[in-house]
């Protein structure tokens, strides 16, 4: 498999998935923007179906696998809202789905997963290699292996985001996009860089999910400790083989966010715009927010990319 | 001044308050509709202006004003979103604005209010008498008092709400609206009417709040003690004189709701739709999904009137 991904990639991907994924609106907030210095443009991908980005790659994924492969089903490992949109995708063309999920996954998650009528099998995650539970239920009973990133169709899928985003806010300066194994930003940047070369694409992780900022200095793919952030999607401890080359490529930099930073973004979203967004959704705003971004920015593209979030987890903000 | 509102003078205020009006995205949800077992369309006045539909009647009221009379300024008196939008309506044409605010109304109201550069006085919402210290602060100053509803002005602003609803969706079985003093229900009402003339008209009180229920069983205007509900945008104790008979000619039917069938709506916005809703908003997404409706319903446009709530109440859901 070709692991270059080209424009065409994603925009055939666009149409690939455009009966199951539902366009998403951009939301502005003058008191957003009165706080943050910058006109903000959010990429609403919390409304999006499943409640994130995921359904884009998951959905391309599974419409790509080949008719004599695909009843077989498929399996797919993810803290959450990965598994929603393999759940989601599989149902939309009656294959069995299974998805390996840690058992500290918010409860919103899990439950959601299994409503969308898959099999849902936890693991510890501090213990636990989910790859290689998804791997040998793959081996066992000829179910495809759905990953949760690090995959041309995957990555494909998630640019049709960016895609969508430049389509209604033509002329930004920049887009700001959270990085757990990099799908989401490596499809985007893609995408965003053909339809306007002169954009700058800057990547927000956990403090304690730098994995890609320290694979970016270091110039190859560095692991970390599992990371312990609220932002529950963007654990990701080594970006991807797939995803690192894009990322070195097009990303200018990496802006870190504190759990504290990401929860005063997310009392911002919900107090002043009226939305819900995850923590790992919210490290976008968030370093808008705390003025993190490079000087000179005016017409700023951030993508919320979730909006699965327990309440009770909303009781502690 | 003649209390006859047209459908021409709701389409007057449309063009009169554009500029400062944000046409709002109507909502829908698969999970939502599995639930309620019927198709639901919310029109999300949470993200209006000033977080509630207010903005629409504050803004037409407020560019009706003759202009000799403009520059003495406006009061207005509000348990919250009537007063930040005559705020904003008045700061965007530079006048004076005073508001007059129950000492217990949310925080994040108050605080908004006076953001918006308006004088606010509070006053003890078990004794005083809201109207007639506005009354009299407009008789001192010469400035133009706004009722919170009770006005033709008014009921034709709030009308452009279902002026904007049926352009996006044209073709709704019934609409759904919450009512306070009646000033939305009215002018959406008038809209909605003209527009289609089918349409059924229904209208969501809270449980203790049901002065316009009683007053339509009674045949006139009846008084109700000062409600307690969680839909303090809700406690109106009576009916609007020029309210009142539009209520009677168009409104169909009046469905109590309970603070906890709030409360569940509420979580059910945020959790599902991602959204956040003040109470008085989620009484008509209440009614919808405790099954409240009249048989036969199809599609259903239920108005979600605002989202200014604190984080605080929404951490005791």
């Amino acid at each position: 498999m070709n692991a270059d991904i080209s424009f065409q990639d994603i925009q055939r991907a666009a149409e690939r998935i455009q009966a199951i994924v539902r366009p998403t609106p951009v939301m502005t907030s003058r008191s957003f923007d009165a706080v943050a210095g910058v006109s903000a443009f959010f990429k609403c991908e919390n409304f999006q179906r499943g409640g994130a980005f995921k359904i884009r790659g998951a959905s391309n994924f599974v419409y790509s696998i080949p008719k004599e492969q695909l009843g077989r089903g498929v399996v797919g490992y993810s803290s959450g809202n990965h598994a929603q949109a393999v759940a989601i995708a599989a149902a939309s063309v009656g294959i069995p789905a299974t998805l390996v999920m840690p058992e500290d996954a918010p409860k919103s998650k899990l439950e959601a997963t299994r409503g969308y009528g898959a099999r849902v099998i936890t693991y510890d995650r501090m213990s636990g290699n989910r790859e290689a539970i998804g791997r040998k239920i793959s081996e066992e009973t000829g179910a495809t292996l759905i990953p949760p990133f690090d995959h041309p169709w995957i990555i494909a899928g998630q640019g049709t985001a960016a895609l969508e985003f430049l389509s209604e806010v033509p002329d930004l300066d920049a887009l700001v996009i959270p990085i757990g194994g990099g799908g989401l930003i490596s499809g985007c940047a893609i995408a965003a860089k053909a339809l306007r070369p002169s954009i700058r694409i800057l990547g927000v992780e956990p403090e304690d999910g730098n994995d890609t900022l320290l694979s970016l200095r270091a110039g190859a793919r560095t692991e970390i400790p599992m990371p312990q952030s609220i932002a529950d999607g963007l654990r990701a401890t080594k970006p991807g083989a797939i995803t690192f080359p894009i990322v070195q490529k097009y990303v200018e930099d990496i802006i870190l966010v504190s759990d504290r930073e990401i929860r005063d973004a997310m009392k911002f979203l919900m107090t002043r715009l009226k939305i819900v967004v995850e923590p790992s959704g919210a490290v976008t705003a968030a370093a808008l927010q705390c003025h993190k971004l490079p000087a000179g920015l005016k017409r700023v593209g951030a993508i919320l990319s979730g909006g699965n979030v327990d309440l009770e987890f909303l009781q502690t903000l």
